[in-house]
């Protein structure tokens, strides 16, 4: 564990923005550096242009320029820290010691579907590194070939999953250095046990307080 | 009630990312047309040009021309729909059926301290709309003069309340059409409560599921 650990969230276009935000948030309150990053699909440089038409409040129309937020799954536009590279270089287990690829199935879909990410999955794990999946985001751990291990993931994707895992409909799962999830209802307790896992129980412990979870709330 | 509700969600440098996003998505989810408005400080229009410049993966820097994103308390940033006029023309509940303002500190400071929204705070309740507070966005209960009544704030801001107010730790507290609830670890009941308000129980409870809170979640 390095002295401040840094993680990696991934933030597509369809990513579940309640899945990527209480994430997000969660671990800088417990003392890690995020940075989220934009994986796009297919594949496009991020120095390829595109223009967004937002309403302006009284005066028409503005135009964003470059650089592209991410589109979230019930409309929330998210400008990611930094944008993904196709090739994964850059955004390795010896760079990060947390890669998290939330839900959200169309993000879901181009995470786990590039190979990028699926080479950076199989790394972190390789190297003692953390994963998190949560959500759809699950499917990621089919697609980088994990080996059969226990797992949850949103029911909806459940089919694709239990075949090949030991699935768990726990809200947390963690497996070694693999930690899953379900979705929006459960992100709370998955970015705390991440938090957990990477700075301590007594960071845990601290950064619950000032969230005000209600007194019999089971995390 | 319109048929189909439409809320507008405040957004502000400093905005806790989750209490926003959590509303934004959840009232969404509830079949609710949801538009946020950026409200900056000092106010300043819309066609202000503010240049941002990200980091991007493996390729130096890039800039982002307009319009500007809520930078939130923990590092998310926010593309709004639309930017709030100071005088809040436009945003009254002719328009809306919901207002919420949701907490951050130095985010609430702003929408608080901002007459506009004070204005419409008074204007929602007494055209029979919804008003959602969370955290300290409680704060503008005050600073709009409202009446005496029931309500609840992040425990932070207490002290500044409950002078004013019959203050509650409840976690969600409905007074009325004015609807306040106390930080990130309640933003799930209050948005839910929201959207049996404005919507109904049933589409409370159909939403609830794919949500996939813990069994035993205490709402």
């Amino acid at each position: 564990m390095s002295p401040t650990p840094k993680a990696l969230v991934l933030i597509a276009d369809g990513t579940e923005e309640m899945e990527f935000t209480i994430t997000y948030d969660t671990l800088v309150r417990g003392g890690i550096i995020a940075t989220s990053a934009y994986v796009s699909t297919p594949p496009t440089s991020p120095s390829t242009s595109t223009a967004t038409t937002v309403a302006a409040g009284g005066q028409g129309q503005v135009t964003l320029i470059n650089p592209p937020t991410a589109k979230c799954s019930r409309g929330v536009r998210i400008l990611p820290d930094i944008y993904f590279e196709p090739s994964g270089v850059g955004f390795g287990p010896d760079k990060y010691d947390l890669l998290v690829i939330p839900g959200g199935a169309k993000g879901a879909e181009t995470m786990s579907n590039d190979a990028g990410v699926q080479k950076l999955v199989r790394e972190y794990l390789d190297k003692g590194k953390y994963v998190g999946m949560i959500c759809a985001g699950s499917l990621a751990a089919k697609t980088s070939n994990l080996p059969n291990q226990p797992l949850t993931s949103h029911p909806s994707v459940k089919a694709e999953l239990d075949q090949s895992f030991a699935y768990s409909e726990d809200p947390v799962v963690v497996s070694g250095n693999l930690v899953t999830s379900r979705g929006p209802g459960t992100t709370f307790p998955f970015a705390l046990t991440l938090v957990e896992m990477l700075v301590g129980p007594e960071k845990r412990k601290e950064i619950t307080g000032p969230m005000i979870f209600p007194s019999n709330t089971p995390w």
